[in-house]
């Protein structure tokens, strides 16, 4: 993969890129496929070749949102091959495979070597910002308009220029309809249960939506040896999909009526569960999470992303004298250059299943189908060939 | 010490012992000594003769509560020696040296057993009863009226009945008067620190308010080899005094005005702090704790009581993004019957200083002081010797 790519990067090295991206000019409209000029990578920056890439709900609910009125190359799934380097850059060379993650990890603060987090003090994640570490951007159109990077990186262009920070480097013999999955959505499942909650052996889990992020999720529960994994939802379809990620139960919310489900979890689970993960991103879930933890350990994992003004209302008082615990999970809570690569390796060594997530695979002419598919609902991941 | 009572062992078990209590007929009013008649144990129970005990800012707030309207033998923190065993007791002889906790600690149960919690599943922790295994009680007065027992314990009575899931046996060479501090306040802050929190060396704590539990958590902290302990209250008096018990720092909440403390401490730790403990019992606290606690990290942990209808408010998209860590400490996070004797074995070690919390000490008639010197403020804690 990385050979094809290498004979093209002489000739295009610290020259501007046309090519060909998808852009959406308005909140919530089709994207649409344009010429774009990608300019050369600047100082600590470097230009990719993306090779495949796919979008998560996140993207979706992003694309909804009228923050920003034009150019989103949405998704940060992908994997690429870097085309050329900028300045000062040491870790990466042209050719080597990477992906690229929104979450910035400098390796070099406070945050990036601490043990214990995944946030980079250096670089905090912001998801307005849509500007380079200069303040500038890297990609104009023939009509010399300047057009916005989305979250860092973005990835629905068939070149892009982001920072050293947010590329992890990974090994070649991943399929790229593999490894753009390690860099957003099953990672931040699959790691939440990992590295967020530490999920113990012998474990029971319970996971408010089985959607990919939750799925993943049960894939990483399963990987931790978890034994009972639930799944609560209004579709109790679910429970078939689920089993194939180590879901071994299914708690339909809609048959408790207007009752919470939680005395339904607690009677099953004799006291409550060990772990417990939002996916949703509804603070009232979330309320409903913590109210299904067994009192002593149980913790509650935050990975729904709920509006910023929500509220989370929570009895000061039951915390105290439940000792149960409430956190989130910010990409599965992973540090992108050091876990990512330990991703892929499971799945090189056959234990992490990265197949079973990927429902769909379309050429970049057809990314609306992309979008459609995940707003219906009817597919987990589905990959976008860049070169098709 | 265990020497002196054991004399008197055979002329007392199995009969019941008229002798002095405390009691309190309405809520909130001062206790009165009078006669009591306290029946021997029944099963899984032991008669314990108090030789010290003590009281916590917790049974000022429960004894002014207008839930049971007479006998109230209040605080659980006491030395005692066992007077005379029940039937089914196997770990507890005449003679011991124990102290009676509040938490249940039965040692055969999914709570007990398990490494991550100091809950018991068998006998959970309540506040309101009063009642013994059997649903009997085993005070009476001279005009044959029963009375209430108190938390479990029953401590201001010269003899009590407690059940044996809630006594634990400790070294009799730690003395009677430091003795009875490890069996609730102080024990809750130094376990905060050490148990619930895991305080790593060199690490940043703020301790919201310094009172005997904010106090005991900078002791916690301090053993831990915390670098930074921060108190914040409304009495820059109290630095000097936390200076004792490791207090680096103060924060005077009130130079704040209006305005949160979080911005303060956030810029005096260049982030947040690695752990906030909220020792007052206001779900507003908690919530300025929470933002006062480093991204990527930080741990509040809530010690104070408020209400059972106090409201804390989160928002749910920063608890996800922040992955900050919320929890409660009941206890300290200790088991009563393996970490007690622990922290026990620390003081006798001269690591744990006990001696610097004992401000008063009062005869049992004078136990009127011990109300008046905490609720005025004036003492950490008040050694009451039912002896003298």
């Amino acid at each position: 993969m990385a050979s094809t790519v290498q004979l093209g990067i002489s000739k295009t090295a610290g020259k501007p890129i046309r090519c060909r991206a998808a852009v959406a000019r308005k909140a919530g409209e089709p994207l649409v496929i344009e010429e774009v000029i990608v300019a050369p990578p600047k100082s600590h920056e470097v230009r990719l070749k993306i090779i495949c890439t796919s979008l998560c709900h996140t993207d979706i609910t992003l694309w909804k949102l009228k923050v920003r009125n034009f150019y989103r190359s949405i998704s940060p799934l992908e994997l690429t091959v870097v085309e050329s380097v900028g300045e000062d850059v040491d870790e990466l060379k042209e050719g080597d495979s990477v992906v690229p993650i929104v979450l910035p990890d400098c390796m070099d603060c406070v945050g990036s070597n601490s043990k214990k987090s995944n946030l980079c003090s250096k670089f905090p994640f912001q998801i307005s910002p849509l500007l380079h570490r200069d303040d500038t951007r890297r990609f104009t159109n023939a009509e010399g308009e300047t057009l916005h990077h989305y979250l860092y990186i973005s990835s629905f262009s068939e070149y892009t220029v982001v920072d050293v920070v947010n590329v992890t480097k990974i090994d070649p013999e991943i399929p790229p309809n593999r490894a753009c999955l390690s860099s957003c959505g099953v990672s931040t499942g699959v790691g939440a249960a990992w590295k967020t909650a530490n999920v113990e052996p012998g474990s029971t889990v319970v996971i408010f939506s089985l959607g990919s992020v939750g799925l993943a999720v049960a894939e990483g529960a399963r990987l931790c040896g978890a034994t009972r994994i639930i799944g609560v939802g209004r579709n109790s379809d679910k429970l078939e999909i689920g089993k194939q990620f180590g879901v071994t139960e299914f708690v339909n919310s809609k048959s408790c009526g207007d009752k919470p489900v939680s005395p339904v979890i607690i009677e099953m689970t004799n006291g409550g569960a060990d772990y417990c993960f939002e996916c949703v991103g509804l603070a009232t879930l979330v309320q409903e999470a913590f109210a299904c933890c067994r009192k002593g350990w149980g913790k509650t994992i935050v990975l729904g992303l709920d509006k910023p003004d929500a509220q989370l209302n929570l009895s000061s008082f039951e915390v105290l004298q439940s000792q149960k615990t409430l956190t989130g999970s910010f990409f599965g809570g992973l540090k992108p250059k050091s876990d990512v690569p330990i991703l892929v390796k499971r799945y090189l060594d056959k234990e992490l299943e990265l197949d079973k997530f990927v429902t769909h695979e379309v050429n970049f002419e057809d990314i609306y189908k992309a979008f459609d598919l995940l707003i219906q609902g009817k597919s987990l991941h589905c990959v976008i060939w860049m070169d098709k």
